[in-house]
């Protein structure tokens, strides 16, 4: 573990780079904007925990009203679990029959959900729930149009009887559209929510054709969420990203009436090189994630057109222009282009009140569940 | 911080997934062949440690004899000597003052060395090594085609005198070619490097006018060394993935008379969900980096086709057949794009001897210097 020198109410000029930074105001206002968007619409807020993998900022989505998390992975759940967040959902499969012990064991803890999209899955399940005496919920998964995980709607109705003679108790469906979060038309998110919607529907029909309840519908992501919850079908949100946002969310088209979201992840590099046409900072693919495009230049005429693993070169935007290159040592500060990702590479968020140019570092908060892959 | 349940002496069968998983035999055969081909040209072995991260990997080379490891990062460089590494070269400028504060303090302790392309770095850096009595070697880097960081070979010598002016010890000359590595031909990449040793010549000649003498060229890496040692103008050779290698590097053309290095990394992934024509592991890009192109399944017919942040996604090779998917549970091992940053992604390294399939748990060891950003 790296040894760092940011200390609590120093200037934000003070934290060392490269290091990733949260613009506490403006994440403050995108927290308080989902809930209330949430709270008007009738439908639970849960976020998703596998973006910011912090305890803190869970305790902080929880306190401004969100019913509970979502994770991906068990291990992310135990170290949630352990830092004191009391309702996790897993919502992802797991097969493994040791993981599933720790399921059931974490599930005698905390409330505790799971999603899974196979009879396997349901048993293995159900015998480690039966050894631990514990009982979580379970979500079916369908596949609303993303084709991943998840069955047709017509085999829901199915697992979920099967989840219930298993002695599993159900909760519902999950149902999340990964395809539609970046479709870059409002009016595309729109038709491809409407049709995850009908999916649902069509699932709900299977569920009670086999004569059990369905308690809820969870899904929904911060490209599409207006939709799910305009749509009536889905009780609960699964959003991550609209507490920081990141260039592939700010490059779709706003839909119409939903809240806005302000950058508030940014990873802040410094330049170690000033060549004739281009400057590097000391930032690369270990301090940012690529794979949704390179970051951007927050408020500054440059790019960052090329890296290494440790490097990010950057040029006037456009031009081979030397012109106004910042100096050897400036800071730059860059908007990832995947926030979830970028933040898995980092040990711990500088949080900054004040602004990017005369705060002051507020709070140190690690990133708790980076590495939980298990 | 995630619980693992790997213990030493159990079947690879064990291992939970996702996880980073080292071939040990594999890994050593490549260990000999690099420090037997070394020894053969007679140039030094300086492996960089920016790609496996660990202390004792490092040792294993050292023991090899590599006459010591690179790494990119200050922070690499004290967790390092932590460990117990004594000769450590950082190859890349550093110009946060308060960063050179602790390279001059790390060059106490340890036999250390730098890179530096501006006067400034030089400045801060001579400053810092006055206040703490100690003495790097310094390395002056030339840009021979990269087109990253690094002075012009006409500006090494200024920049030489000013280093030995300043009081710091001249060590050099860093010359990396990094845009050559994969350079799919072997004469393309032959030919990158002859144009890259005529710039070290000239560098030199620059440096012998300005009145310093240079002891050591130093660069190379896993796509071009045979061509550096060959050159006469390399005196150490700083390669890394060729302890691993990844599916970029395999792509490569190989050189003729060159050493042949075997995978031995890999990502061990699981089924998870189980589709009409595709399956799903459990491993995503916070598993596996996607910057060289996505993981290759090992020596099955199926392909990674698509991932989300936890997922991966598969079907057969070139067709939609559902012939011969694996089950559910079944394992399914990776082999990275790119190794370098696929490695920091993880917490750990699982070392297996005797094979993926019926080997046992030999070691765990940590990716010690995992998010060593600053």
């Amino acid at each position: 573990m790296q040894r760092s020198l940011a200390r609590l109410g120093d200037p934000v000029a003070t934290v060392e780079t490269p290091a990733l930074v949260i613009d506490l105001d403006a994440m403050e206002r995108n927290l308080a904007a989902m809930a209330a968007f949430a709270r008007s619409q009738g439908v639970g807020l849960r976020p998703h925990a596998k973006m910011h993998k912090s305890a803190a900022i869970a305790k902080a989505q929880i306190a401004a009203g969100a019913v509970g998390v979502c994770v991906q992975k068990v291990s992310e759940a135990e170290v949630l679990a352990d830092a004191g967040i009391a309702d996790i959902y897993i919502s992802n499969e797991v097969i493994d029959a040791a993981k599933l012990m720790r399921v059931a064991a974490l599930a005698g803890r905390i409330t505790l959900a799971i999603a899974v999209d196979s009879i396997l899955g349901i048993d293995r399940l159900a015998e480690a729930c039966r050894a631990a005496s514990s009982a979580p919920n379970v979500f079916v998964e369908i596949d609303v149009g993303q084709g991943r995980c998840g069955v047709s709607p017509e085999e829901a109705g199915a697992l979920a009887r099967h989840v219930v003679s298993s002695g599993l108790r159900f909760g519902g469906i999950q149902a999340y559209q990964g395809g539609a979060q970046h479709l870059r038309g409002a009016d595309e998110r729109e038709g491809a929510v409407r049709s995850a919607a009908a999916l649902v529907r069509a699932a709900q029909l299977s569920i009670a054709s086999a004569g059990v309840a369905c308690p809820l519908v969870t899904g929904g992501g911060t490209g599409t969420f207006v939709f799910e919850a305009a749509s009536g079908a889905y009780g609960e949100m699964q959003v991550g990203s609209y507490l920081f946002m990141d260039c592939d969310y700010a490059d779709n088209e706003p839909a119409e009436h939903a809240p806005r979201f302000e950058q508030a992840l940014f990873v802040k590099s410094q330049v170690m090189s000033r060549r004739a046409a281009h400057v590097v900072v000391d930032a690369g693919l270990k301090a940012y994630a690529v794979d949704s495009g390179l970051p951007r230049v927050w408020q500054r005429e440059l790019e960052l057109f090329n890296y290494g693993d440790e490097h990010g070169i950057l040029r006037r935007s456009g031009s081979d222009s030397t012109a106004d290159l910042p100096l050897l040592g400036d800071p730059v500060w860059l908007v990832p282009g995947h926030c979830d990702p970028t933040v898995s590479l980092h040990d711990a968020y500088v949080a900054v009140r004040g602004g990017l140019e005369r705060g002051v570092i507020e709070a140190l908060w690690a990133v708790d569940t980076r590495g939980c892959l298990l």
